[in-house]
């Protein structure tokens, strides 16, 4: 019989991604044991009935000690605080990784928290919906066929890099590498401005008299684009929060595009309105999610 | 055997709208024949082939003269021209109503070109998914529970409006009723406005040389936020242009909505940032498409 690509993984934050990262590890048969971490005592319990996990943590330091593994799937606000609390107790060959939907503040944080241990960290997100969320709603194949960006660090081992990887792989996803600052850019525009913008379409709403006669008429174009503002509001503030410089210049080219449109509309320019909008069908028909 | 709600309907645009509004009163026998004019002689073929019609117009002034129904299912920006070419042909008995996505500009073309015909003009919205478009995307079942709203005018006869209702109720259809005014303020809110907003973000990207790097690592709520901007550009230039006044004073809402969060971002507000979008989360996620 093989060797386990992991004896020991530790997870901080048991719910849909972390919950769902042990649960494919454990199917690929990639893991020997798996301890849980969290703020809900509940979400542990139903985590090692559901099979999750193996046991819940007690001692963080004797666990991190001999872990081969330690995953962070808390919302990116919280890990800071959590890599200052264990990296005096890392083992050597223990590596760290995280599941955080930014990368520079979390590598920012890393770098103040973890000290000597800082090489040890190898960061990633996964590309999941996130919509759902809870111990509860953790599949085993929640990542078949996802992308999984990994940041790696110039002090990382390519030892440690494979590994993180290969527990990846094993979890059914696609790995790519692209440095934080990448990431950070990217996801702004495709990830977290969407959530910003859906969000304050809603926000604007929910302030109103009349929304409950508003949303009667509204139907599936509204649906679908405001199906992200129902995403978790602590996850998607420290996602701002973190990536708040990306962000806000997103932010502000959106701004810009918004206001050439109300010019546009005011002069009664129908051909530029048709022209943006073409330009945008073009490509957005020409594009599946795969 | 009972008389069916109408002899004749004459059809004019044979796509996903007009098309399915043929076949289902077909499907219900609420029509004896339906006549399609379209811009295309080859959609008009298929329309026939497909059994959405029963013959292809060939003359406007003798089609409208005997018709119980017309209906206008082209986009709204020819509507006009439409109407003023019909005008002098309709019999007296002739009921025209129309599929338009808005319906003070609808309105104020049908006083300007029907003249003494005026009070024969039932406005009318079906609120049907277009995303899809085209003869060949028509099904007898589209407005099944769907909501149609009728926004009658003062000069409208109660039979008049009562056999749209009627006509649209037997395409399975839930048909409520307002003013103009009201129907287009409502839907600037709850459609036009997502349209352009998701319009806006995917000419953002498509600008970019990255382009297609961005898309690559885009996921499911990339693909829900934009899934309308794949909607027709005609059609929403129409749209937007119609209604003008009340997108642009939402558009204007919006922008003041986004400013504050970008002086949110700015000025590191995360509790600012997490109470707006706790209270869109909590209107959304208590809100299902009926």
């Amino acid at each position: 019989m093989t060797a386990k690509l992991f004896n020991k993984v530790v997870v901080f934050g048991v719910g849909l991604i972390g919950g769902s990262f042990a649960l494919a590890l454990r199917k690929a048969h990639a893991v020997e044991s798996v301890v849980g971490f969290g703020r809900s005592k509940q979400t542990l319990v139903h985590a090692k009935q559901l099979g999750i996990i193996d046991s819940i943590g007690e001692d963080v330091s004797a666990e991190v000690a001999d872990a081969d593994l330690v995953m962070l799937a808390t919302p990116v606000g919280q890990m800071g605080e959590l890599m200052a609390g264990i990296a005096p107790h890392l083992g050597p060959q223990t590596i760290i990784t995280d599941a955080g939907s930014t990368k520079v503040e979390v590598v920012r944080e890393a770098y103040a928290q973890l000290g000597s241990k800082f090489a040890q960290f190898v960061p990633a997100h996964p590309i999941a919906g996130a919509e759902q969320s809870g111990a509860m709603a953790a599949r085993s194949d929640l990542f078949q066929w996802k992308k999984v960006v990994l940041t790696p660090l110039p002090e990382n081992s390519a030892v440690s890099v494979d590994r993180v990887r290969r527990a990846w792989e094993q979890c059914g996803a696609m790995v790519s590498t692209m440095t934080p600052t990448q990431h950070d850019e990217v996801f702004a525009v495709v990830s977290h401005l969407p959530h910003l913008l859906s969000y304050a379409l809603v926000h604007d709403i929910a302030q109103r008299d009349n929304r409950d006669l508003l949303l009667s008429f509204a139907a599936s174009g509204f649906r679908d684009f405001t199906r992200i503002a129902a995403s978790s509001p602590e996850m998607w503030r420290d996602i701002c929060m973190g990536n708040r410089d990306a962000l806000l210049a997103e932010l502000k080219i959106y701004i810009a595009e918004l206001n050439r449109m109300s010019a546009a509309l005011e002069a009664g320019d129908a051909e530029q309105l048709e022209q943006t909008f073409l330009s945008a069908r073009t490509l957005r028909a020409g594009w599946t999610l795969k």
